[in-house]
């Protein structure tokens, strides 16, 4: 039940110090979750179109270790609660077997006014991921 | 008449090879146009409410020496010439004597459905900048 | 005690929402962390130099209103805890009298092998700004 | 001998006029010269370790037409022209049939004081691409 979505690291996601710039990695999970509604059917140019946008309320994220130039990294995404009015997610950054970055992210649906609005069907009839097992990988 | 406008190099323009990453000058001096058509009167999201929006058409940039975390750069900007379609600007980011970067941009305005429309007024009436004296600085 | 630095949004910084994309936010806070470490007199350029970068290890972000394009906005930056391992900050970003955005920051230093190492002697020494009245602004 | 590359939109790519960024054109284009030198047996990371980077000296870029989130798009790479000094490259963003951008590109290296160096071997060995035929796709 796991999404898996893979990032390679590119120049312009490097910064002086030689790794990845830390706020990029909020950008690599970004994508991770668009490619995952959209793997669960919904059009986000639509949607917009239509009026409702998502929005990121809140991430906790950790950064655990740097990424580098070139690195193929994969992007692993669960959904963790579902309500009319949040989505609650976990994602975590690998490369290979190493968790650079993980986060635990809630995202909201707005309207064209800025104002909450239920989250699309596809999510809530879908609901949360199965708990991860306690060994995992 | 030439417009100046200041820019700090931040960390996240930076990459790994220690300087500052070449498509940021491309941000850097539209932030100098975004000011320049705030300070003749535009508001670019009044405009865009009314379904006008800038886009670029064409750049010709050098890249002439790098420039570093931390530096206080300047873009210099001149109209070069105006009709309906097209805005064409001279600019030029400045570390003090130094010129790092030198770019001619076409711009241009579209409609909310993508087809070009007339430039405002404001920029039409106010046509190109005096040619620059030969010797400068 | 507090540090205060001004943001200007840019064209760069929206997304097709119309709105701030939400990962600048992080790009906002970090430079006027940056400013905050030049104002107490540290030079990161000659930091790098001599093989010591900071890292972020850790963000809780909530994003509480969205930010939007020529919005002036200020970050509010306060020191919650120093010790030779960590940097803790409270960073606010606002927009007159309303908060946009708030995080509590973890920040590290590295070697040039990705160690941790002691953070400079002037962030030690300075130490944590007092406690915010409970009232405030 | 044409090198293609695939570039998706991401939200992080666009803008509120609802189409990328003009100046994220050049980052897509510069992930396809990275992959391009990749897969002529250059590493990048060992270069920069050994104190040579790639910069870009000059880019003449036309924006024929908007690229929107979601969109599948395709670099295509031809080297034109190769010295010990210099490599243009003419770079072409397709979304299927349709070009949106046009650029050509010139790069030389750099050593870590930034001066001039000359190309890899592997660069100056492989020279230009046979000119395209008239007719394309």
């Amino acid at each position: 039940m796991t999404h898996r979505y893979p990032v390679h690291v590119h120049y312009e996601d490097t910064d002086m110090g030689g790794i990845v710039y830390h706020a990029n990695f909020l950008k690599f999970i970004e994508r991770a979750r668009s490619a995952w509604v959209r793997d669960i059917g919904l059009d986000q140019n639509a949607m917009r179109d239509a009026g409702t946008v998502f929005v990121v309320r809140r991430v906790e994220a950790d950064f655990l270790a740097p990424a580098r130039f070139e690195d193929a990294l994969e992007v692993e995404t669960r959904t963790l609660r579902v309500t009319p009015a949040r989505l609650e997610m976990a994602q975590t950054v690998w490369r290979g077997e190493e968790a650079l970055f993980r986060a635990a992210v809630t995202a909201a649906c707005l309207n064209t006014s800025g104002r909450p609005v239920r989250l699309p069907a596809a999510i809530l009839d879908r609901g949360p991921d199965q708990p991860a097992p306690v060994t995992r990988r």
